[in-house]
């Protein structure tokens, strides 16, 4: 039994070989990639990495495009799953001071792993060539982040605890006050610039406090 | 008469055929390295574009790093006077709030001109390669763009306008209220996705009203 998905060719059924070929193309799709970038892989590399012929590849991802698609996305989702149940911690805090501080540590740590900055760092370097690539980045990671993130901030605001008019916004701000610089940081000076624990913990408090005197009730 | 300079080769007097020479080729290199990224690039193409020799093009610059070096550091110090002057403007303000919109306002205009997001992509792309260029990136961008910033809120505070008891730490902050969204936004999807001057305004407005209820006494 199997699933049409145009993005991604047939999706085979769970604990078959073919989705076990599936698993392992994925697996190697992600690593080249992130490793040597769009234009330095290869499909018969992929294949060979996974241990599997060049046609089952493409039975199951119809171009290197699509391919590196689902590789995005696929990641965009594990992070999705990270900050939902981060935001849900949120919302549920009595001590907003503390849960904004909490979730900002989690987000600065959930940014700079490697993986997600070699991705980042990989999409913007396509950007031009491949726009739905760079949109699809926008669309799963950002927006759908903002939206999460919005969430937990309209919660917080119904219980009183925060003074939001607009949650969407409040979220864009957290997110800015929060990465900008560390983000930026590692973008262009990379691993090896090593930020340090107590740095990463005055980034938080620094920014969950601005947060929270921008969008408390005086 | 010449003088020396390790990063750039020899700097000829203003007005010779030499200096014209040189300004040729940080021109022609300018425009091909933004418009065909680091790897894309020759010294032969850009030695054509300025209508000199190779010999004259390594006379001046030393090899490609040393030229793509200067051409980043000289865009930089440009978007580096804008700063000193809009920041300038600020610490004269006897209206912070007026002045955190326009400066807001001009840090959106200046950060979306298509050059500056092709060189941020660009260095971005390579900072992994190259990682001096990343880092001169951040040292002559960033950090200065910081520094200049946080003088302008120094000065404020002091004229008893706004709070900030670090301001370097508020600089951080503002810079990632106004920028975190249109950058990412610009970065990843592109020029084509145009934000409307109306989207910019209630940007600028709304992370200024964010940091001025930060940084402003209750």
């Amino acid at each position: 039994m199997t699933t049409a998905s145009p993005a991604s060719g047939y999706v085979p059924q769970e604990g078959t070989r073919s989705a076990r070929s599936r698993k392992a193309i994925v697996e190697a799709a992600t690593e080249t990639f992130l490793r040597k970038g769009y234009p330095g892989t290869s499909m018969d590399e992929i294949a060979g990495s996974a241990s599997v012929s060049k046609q089952t590849v493409y039975k199951h991802f119809a171009d290197k495009e699509t391919l590196f698609t689902h590789v995005i996305t696929a990641m965009l989702a594990e992070t999705d799953q990270q900050n939902q149940a981060a935001v849900q911690t949120l919302g549920d805090t009595d001590d907003p001071a503390r849960g904004l501080q909490e979730l900002a540590r989690r987000f600065l740590a959930s940014i700079r792993a490697p993986r997600v900055l070699q991705l980042r760092r990989l999409v913007i370097a396509e950007a031009e060539r491949f726009p739905e690539l760079g949109r699809a980045y926008w669309e799963s990671g950002f927006e759908r982040g903002i939206t999460t993130l919005a969430e937990g901030f309209r919660r917080l605001t119904e219980r009183g605890l925060l003074t939001t008019a607009d949650p969407v916004v409040a979220a864009h701000h957290f997110a800015g006050l929060v990465l900008w610089i560390p983000m930026n940081r590692a973008m262009f000076c990379g691993d090896q610039d090593a930020i340090t624990a107590s740095e990463l913990d005055h980034l938080a408090e620094s920014a969950a406090a601005a947060f929270l005197a921008a969008y408390t009730d005086r």
